[in-house]
């Protein structure tokens, strides 16, 4: 087999890489070592920056996204006797989607399997190889059981943070790594209610933060933070319901409950891998970085880097010009450490932790957002997603 | 003797206040346990807020500081290879004036000297008594040594971090306390050499923070971030310059040196103390709260807290309202946090400390500032000071 792009990995960089180089006349095969049934049933984010959506539409797979996704003009901010909406349109222009990332990668993958290039499922064994000559090439293992070579121009690592890519990169001796784990977890559900709220509540309260948001007009998404060490069957329904409750008390306000379909606990994360590329392959995604939930930057940050890895591709392919890969790294990083210090200043302003001038220093922040066009404007303009410069 | 505002310490919070007492008429008497010499030698702060300016040309207390202050448009932020100015004027529309506490205090003792009310130094054993009634008074020893008691209609406790009057006021049990002690501390010299630069420079370097000030177009004030543990006798001052050299490093562009005649090494630290009032003893300045030096806050949150008194005591003692006293506390305190929450930003983003991942935080936000108006113009209000809201 040969191909001038080996994409491995299908979550939402690798096909929309894919997509993104259909356009453009380079073709791809994407290999995903995991069931498509699979692939489109992780719950993952949900808020789409404004660029991210610009770029579906672009791709030509933004038309679900537009007829089912919701645009939201800003997010509330609250802290006990307080609740206050930031209005991001006003603010700096942009808006953020609610569209869950399961349904982008379900999106990508009717695209892709309408005509568009090889989507291999069910992979295994996959080893990029002599990724510092002009020749790279992917082994794996096809469904079937039989061993298979891809020959490409270059190989696009997007297959996440446990993914293979990322070590034969790093095995390039020049790697740095840069890791922070958080003293806290999120304890999220799903939920068949109408959510209580036209934007997501961002809660910061005494007995620790809770984030209510929504999947559809039907479904809400909510979660809490909790100890990294809980277990998840310490949470009955009933108490989980309480807990939110408590944390976004709100005069003449409830949340709504619901039946719950889904009941995870995720870790809270920053990790940042440098560099993005060895030789012929590039990382883009969680396969580089990943960034604790709570500025919704992960899934906008794998579109920024595969968007920008697109055209340095098609520089490198069509016009055999290596100015933009030689540049990718670096650019890339400098968003990812951009949007790595928004997630952490959100989750360091709104998560219970430390002491009690902590919680005086957290307040005073939320406050100052509250009463600062400056301070409010900051938090929009990060939150809705930097322009993404060549 | 008797009279109607007893003030404990003659630092700028107690000095002002009596000064801006007198203005309206109101009878104070300020007590001072050390000496005229060693009060008007101690060197500290030296940038003032334009609230802070303003405060004192109205207290007939700023000919000298609009004579000899020098006044600022900015400041510079650096980080390696990079130096940006920060025009405050066009980011908020208020600037800052260089000059020294020491020539405020100098300023205020003249003024206060000069027909003034009466100014005790060297005064010992102060204590203030019965502050839960009508009719406190303060005991105190007199420099010639008789006991002395001043029966007051209220007292300030204006006495610093070390003061008597902070444990009179958190003996009344509902205090809380919060703190922070930051695990690097500044080393700071002053030098007669002219200052290299027209703005004071806040470095950031892989090898700890420096500072570029002044206090005259001859005199220069500069620090570097040493460990609290480092012994000032270990810094000579060729290597103090060398470290100064090495932070500052810019290309075309070096450090003046000079003769050092001061130097010495200051711890770094949060503290506030809360509520600011016990029955008919308030407290302002130091006595209640403590914040690095990074954001230049100290100086300022004092004159804040005491034109803030002032203006209830006034309500207080001549209309016989007691409305401001009562909201004195929780409103010095509001800007006392967000003045400690800047303070705790400046001093985070600046100084090295944690690990890697903390330092590419710290850059990251540094190149947000030099990049985005909203990000500067934060800053740019915070540090040129907030309005004193009534």
């Amino acid at each position: 087999m040969r191909t001038q792009v080996g994409i491995i990995g299908a979550g939402p960089a690798g096909l929309l890489l894919s997509r993104l180089l259909t356009l453009q006349g380079i073709d791809s095969v994407v290999l995903e070592n995991r069931s498509r049934e699979y692939v489109e049933g992780r719950i993952r984010a949900g808020i789409l920056e404004q660029h991210s959506v610009d770029t579906l539409i672009e791709a030509g797979v933004g038309d679900r996204l537009q007829r089912e996704g919701l645009e939201h003009r800003g997010i509330y901010l609250q802290y006990p006797g307080t609740r206050f909406a930031l209005d991001f349109k006003e603010l700096c222009g942009r808006t953020v989607w609610v569209y869950g990332q399961t349904e982008v990668v379900k999106d990508l993958i009717t695209t892709q399997l309408d005509g568009g290039p090889p989507l291999l499922f069910e992979v295994s064994d996959v080893v990029p190889e002599e990724v510092d000559g002009e020749s790279p090439r992917i082994r794996f293992t096809d469904a079937e059981g039989n061993p298979q070579v891809l020959e490409c121009d270059v190989i696009a690592g997007c297959d996440g943070f446990h993914g293979v890519s990322r070590p034969v990169v790093t095995a390039g001796a020049r790697g740095q790594l840069w890791e922070r784990t958080y003293p806290y977890a999120w304890l999220g559900i799903l939920a068949d209610a109408a959510p209580a709220t036209d934007e997501l509540i961002y809660s910061w309260h005494p007995e620790g933060f809770a984030l209510y948001s929504m999947r559809s007009p039907s479904v809400s998404r909510l979660y809490i933070q909790v100890d990294p060490s809980e277990k998840i069957e310490n949470w009955s329904d009933e108490r989980i319901w309480d807990a939110l409750d408590t944390r976004f008390a709100h005069e003449g306000w409830s949340v709504n409950r619901g039946r719950v379909t889904d009941k995870s606990i995720l870790p809270m994360r920053s990790f940042v891998s440098a560099p993005m590329r060895r030789g012929r392959l590039f990382l883009a995604g969680d396969a580089a970085h990943i960034v604790p939930p709570t500025g919704a930057k992960g899934l906008n940050l794998a579109v920024a880097d595969v968007t920008r890895l697109a055209g340095a591709l098609v520089r490198l392919l069509h016009e055999k010009q290596s100015d933009l890969v030689d540049v990718y790294s670096d650019k890339a990083l400098e968003r990812v450490w951009r949007c790595t210090h928004f997630s952490w200043f959100m989750t360091s302003m709104m998560h219970r932790s430390g002491d009690d001038f902590d919680a005086q220093l957290q307040l005073s922040q939320l406050r100052r957002i509250h009463d600062s066009e400056a301070a409010a404007r900051e938090l929009a303009e990060n939150y809705t997603g930097l322009p993404i410069e060549s």
